[in-house]
């Protein structure tokens, strides 16, 4: 036997003795079919779906009261799962929340009567009007009295905190979970999509994503903790599934029940649960296949935020982020000429923050950078706080920027940095301008570097300042000019509020969000439910609908989607594929650069060194006449010759493989019949169908490879990676980031 | 030639001097294949996908500015259907909802100054307080002083306005378009699944649905306008498809236009723009397809909002049609109690409510009701109107209650009919049940007659009802027991309001309509946009959940479906279907039942006979030994059978039809070449296949029939219908209410 073949063996994920072997020393049929996948494979729907298919069977066909009972329990399984996943997120995105507040703050000042409180848990239980004598800022605790000194220290503990923070942030990712950098969204939808990719969803990824997210968002990096939360959701609901064996054993089970948990993750990022519903929808695109998937995603968005309001970290019992609470109701037409403009930069600045991030990630690769993620991570945070230091909008935490950018200006509530000053405007426009374009830069420099960071947050706080200082130009001009045509449905009292800045900058940050991420029905719940602005669904949905044109213009992909194409992973765009004129011919492998199984003349030997030496999930058969006989994947072809080897004690190396009837021709004596690794769901085509079919095939019905026959004779084969590969030719980065090496079919 | 092949070519819709032949008399490229389907047909979206295809290339290929300006010119006239459909549905449904108030308020009073006037433009410009003089009763209009003569009069008058008003709308669509009854979504999903019914898309039905849909809705039917706006929606996208000629040829482009139309429509209906959307999404599971698709419903939404807006019937400008302005924003976990109770009821009651209707759709199908239509829609009607004039909840239109059944409770703004009075709880909970229950039974016999008629609005009066009933038992029960355990959450002081009943109302219209359609995402939306009661997310989304849940343990099919399979159309519900171990053999029509073309062997007038003779969509064809060939649909066979005609003038029947190089074996005088009739994309599998493959495929692809083949030769054929019947199989009643005849494949 060849060693590569042993050594293959040992690199299976699941060891034989969970096998459970029967009493006769056979495996017992529901765990007999097992796919072994290792990370970078692509699992099989069809096969997957076919082992799940034979143990419903076997389960439903036990006698009596376990044939009701065990399909019953596999259901509650699942639902213990989701159920769990929905509390445990929730719970954590809460803490996290506790976390980052705290760590935060702490930048700033401490608490004098216990260092673990956070400067709202400080001040509470104080009269409205009161100043909070209780939290101390550096300077006070340490009894700094020079006004210069005062300054110096605070700046200097905010800049050191921020290293510190993001510092032991990349440390442990590096260290520890080199897979818990970045957002995690372009790879559980390449996962979701059939990547195998177990090592994304380790425990040790969890806790590591989970406290580095906490430290790198404290850090006052430029990012979020919206992805994130998402791949946290999804490493719990993993680990999960490592308690039950048929999760364990199937990789398309494995896949429903992440869909759900990714659901949950976006329910508490933005506690909006029906956005979580529809960002599984529309950006991960795997409820569509199944409806039962939605549902569980469903409930799983809602438990989530059962929990999380439940936990309430800050008191409020609300799910609603940034409350929104316009002045006004109604919206006037002439408001619209704004709000496109909004949508169409939105669209421009979306296409060019994402540009830029594929160059510094591209730099980030080829350069000496690569061998130093930590010290660029320091460095970055170290010029992040020092100029967020020195710029008002930026120093504080993006979360408490924008609650207060989408604030309508309230002379009860104070003003926020003298925003609200109309005698400031053209330096509230400046320094919003200003805050924008800096945060567009270290965006597009931070995502990507070896810290937990999602893109929906800092995307969420350019856009707010660029919408909110549309707003304050339009409000002043209105004061200026009060009587002019434009303004004619204005009331015509100046002094009365026509204008709601704080919506436009609900319109920036939708405009920018659409520009960048290129969703569209999703991003428009969540944005409702992050802000309650309900009764402005439509010039939200405008907005959101110009970003798009014009950044479909720009640049056909969202960031999402440019980082799948550049770590080239196999998932395939939803997007509808139109052929100019090819058929499947020029996609397909032709059969002379096909591997194949000769049936009744591949020898034993021979189908065995074909396991050791190639790197295929699997291998058409046919038969010495080019005939079509059938497809078996190189695990079954294992698990078959495995169990001759068991019934057999030595198998003859020499013996013929038959698949078919053809083992007639074959004498018994010098044939071992492996028809049982035949695979049953099997789909061939012609090579004259239109190749849109072909992509169109692949996409719907999560296709591995399709077999092209003509006549009965195998004409040749293509796989996902082909299709992948067709789909993302026009993105001239494709591959650039990829990890593991070239895959076969 | 055999008279029935002439007789069936005056059937064809679009006539032959439509093809603009070139100049040398053929049928140009991209006009070529055209699709020819008659009413009760299922379009063969391959097929369909082909033609658009072919039509893409001729149209870039052409030289120069026309290869850019012609595919421009297309995509500009989906959009501009897209945005017409949207602007008009916007506009339709206000000026609908402005003649509907009329009629509705002309069955209690007209206006002093003015017969057009309805009974809030009567009264506009009034001091608040002021009392409307304007506005008179019939019994003031009359002079009619005695208290007893007054009621008669204005009782008899709301009775026989009601049955003239549902009376004519009976007459109008019995005598001029049929398809105008009902709710229409059953068709329409069934029509953007592929079924073709033309007839229920026609002008004619648009104007009848239109004006009979205002009539029935003011003649206090239990009905809604919320289904039958859809269908208009779709008729009047229809109407435009029918100006450009790529759509009338194109019945797969149709069904793009017709599912933004239908996202429209529900926009409109529920001044929902993302409801629209989302409708279209779960419910139309047509988006799931092609983005683009939803992206196109998506602009159309959000311009039919927008142009309702825009007209602003009411002088309200928000969309939001049941404001619900909750005096706390919070809830309480206890309440969770009564509201997944209401679920359940909801789910039970709707349940029921469908079984009612099913079983009196079969009772008029069945029985003489089946002649007399109008007589009775008349009775019902009568009924309707005297049994609702005599319970103050059922008098008023239900639009009017359920605005008033979901607000609060507030002291300045007046008491509905005793609704708040603490004192009347009792009286109160039993007239809302009564209510609720003369509502069901009142729906279920109302949404099948002869009127136009939606289901939303009388399921959510229901639920509201119930809702509210519930919501005033909490409240007597804390008011009693202000200190009980159970609302020991609550302000102490009774006084102080904990629960408000308002929203219970709110939740109970969620469970009601989650029983009823079995949505779950859309209806969510739809009730917030509805509502406004974006806070309240959580609760809705888990008393929807219950009420689905219960609903599905007590019968798997929402009211749409049940109609569908009642009406026996082909549409394949998006479930999944879990075979129980049977292979694609046990649904396949095996070789020997399939009516196949021998390549080589049939003549031309064995052809034309085969065409003629039976009302197949297609024939496989096979040469002599079984070996597969290819499919030809019908209507291909005939085109390339004409133009052989017009090529030779006169071709000889006893000519042998060839398909493949299998020609070279028949003799070049005996033969005619047929090849061009063969279809590009057929999807062959093997027999033993599991079935849930095979239905797999058919939901996904939208496919109209898949060949199974063994080893290069035809062993069946699986189409549509075979997978529909398989899927409804569980239904007792399917096809019950079949219009069609028996359609073959």
């Amino acid at each position: 036997m060849p060693t590569g073949y042993r050594h293959t063996r040992d690199d299976v994920i699941y060891p034989e003795d969970e096998y459970e072997l029967t009493e006769d020393g056979r495996i017992p049929i529901p765990y007999r079919r097992t796919a072994k996948y290792r990370d970078g494979n692509t699992i099989d729907w069809l096969h997957e779906e076919g082992i799940e298919r034979e143990r419903n069977h076997a389960l439903q066909s036990q006698a009596g009261i376990r044939g009701i009972l065990l399909p019953a329990l596999e259901s509650a399984r699942m639902w213990f799962i989701v159920i769990v996943t929905g509390m445990g997120i929730g719970i954590a995105g809460a803490w996290l929340d506790v976390l980052v507040k705290w760590l935060g703050d702490l930048r700033e000042g401490r608490c004098s009567y216990g260092f673990f409180y956070n400067s709202n848990a400080c001040c509470t239980g104080l009269d409205p009007g009161e100043v909070c004598q209780e939290w101390q800022t550096w300077g006070n605790y340490f009894h700094v009295k020079s006004i210069l000194g005062n300054s110096m220290l605070q700046a200097s503990i905010y800049v050191v905190l921020a290293i510190a923070f993001a510092g032991s942030a990349a440390l442990l990712v590096v260290t520890y979970a080199p897979h818990a950098f970045h957002t995690g969204i372009p790879e559980i939808k390449a996962i979701l999509g059939g990547y195998v990719f177990d090592s994304f969803l380790t425990p040790w990824t969890l806790i590591i994503k989970a406290l580095g997210l906490a430290l790198s968002v404290a850090s006052g990096l430029s990012l979020g903790k919206e992805g994130p939360l998402v791949h946290v959701a999804c490493c719990m609901a993993y680990l999960l599934t490592r308690l039950f064996k048929e999760f364990r054993h199937n990789e398309a089970q494995k896949r429903r029940v992440l869909a759900a948990a990714a659901a949950a993750g976006v329910s508490v990022a933005f506690g909006s649960p029906l956005g979580g519903v529809l960002f599984g929808l529309e950006e991960l695109d795997t409820f569509a296949n199944e409806s039962d998937v939605m549902w569980r995603g469903f409930v799983a968005s809602a438990i989530a935020a059962v929990a999380l309001q439940w936990v309430n970290p800050f008191g409020t019992a609300k799910l609603v982020l940034f409350q929104v609470t316009f002045v006004s109701d109604t919206w006037r037409a002439f408001e619209l000429i704004p709000w496109v403009t909004l949508g169409v930069i939105g669209g421009v600045l979306g296409s060019l923050l994402i540009k830029l991030n594929v160059e510094i990630a591209l730099y980030r690769r080829n350069s000496v950078l690569r061998d130093w993620p930590i010290l660029e991570v320091v460095s970055v945070s170290a010029v992040t706080a020092a100029i967020s230091y020195l710029i008002v909008f930026a120093r504080v935490q993006t979360s408490e920027l924008v609650a207060n950018l989408f604030q309508e200006c309230d002379p009860t509530k104070g003003d926020y940095h003298g925003l609200c000053n109309p005698t400031a405007t053209l330096e509230n426009v400046f320094l919003l301008c200003l805050t924008a374009i800096l945060k567009i830069v270290l965006t597009s420099w931070t995502f990507g570097m070896m810290v937990p960071a999602g893109i929906f947050l800092p995307t969420i706080g350019i856009g707010a300042c660029l919408g909110r200082a549309m707003g304050l130009i339009m409000q002043s001009l209105y004061r200026a000019y009060p009587t002019a045509w434009i303004f004619l449905s204005c009331p015509p009292d100046p002094s009365v509020r026509c204008i709601s800045p704080g919506f436009y900058a609900v319109i920036g940050a939708s405009a920018m969000l659409g520009g960048v991420t290129r969703m569209t029905i999703s991003l428009i719940v969540i944005l409702f439910e992050l802000t309650g602005a309900l009764s402005h669904v439509l010039p939200i949905m405008i907005c959101i609908m110009t970003s798009k044109w014009v950044g479909d213009a720009l640049g056909k992909d969202g960031i999402y989607t440019v980082w799948i194409a550049m770590r080239r992973y196999p998932w395939l765009p939803p997007a509808n594929y139109r052929d100019s004129g090819e058929t499947a011919a020029s996609l397909m492998k032709p059969l002379n650069r096909v591997v194949v199984i000769e049936d009744g003349v591949t020898t034993v030997g021979e189908l065995q060194d074909l396991l050791a030496n190639y790197d295929f999930h699997g291998f058409p058969i046919m038969d010495s006449h080019t005939e079509f006989v059938g497809y078996a994947t190189k695990d079954e072809l294992r698990t078959v010759l495995d169990r001759l080897q068991l019934d057999q004690n030595e198998v003859d190396l020499a013996k013929k493989c038959t698949f078919s009837q053809n083992r007639l021709r074959v004498a018994a004596e010098e044939r071992v019949d492996l028809s049982d690794a035949l695979e049953d769901s099997i789909i061939q085509l012609r090579k004259e169908v239109p190749q849109e079919l072909v992509v169109n095939m692949f996409q719907k019905l999560n296709l591995r490879q399709i077999l092209f026959t003509h006549a009965g004779k195998l004409t040749g084969l293509v796989t996902k990676r082909d299709v992948v590969d067709l789909l993302t030719s026009h993105f001239p980065h494709a591959a650039a980031l990829s990890e593991h090496p070239q895959q076969h079919s």
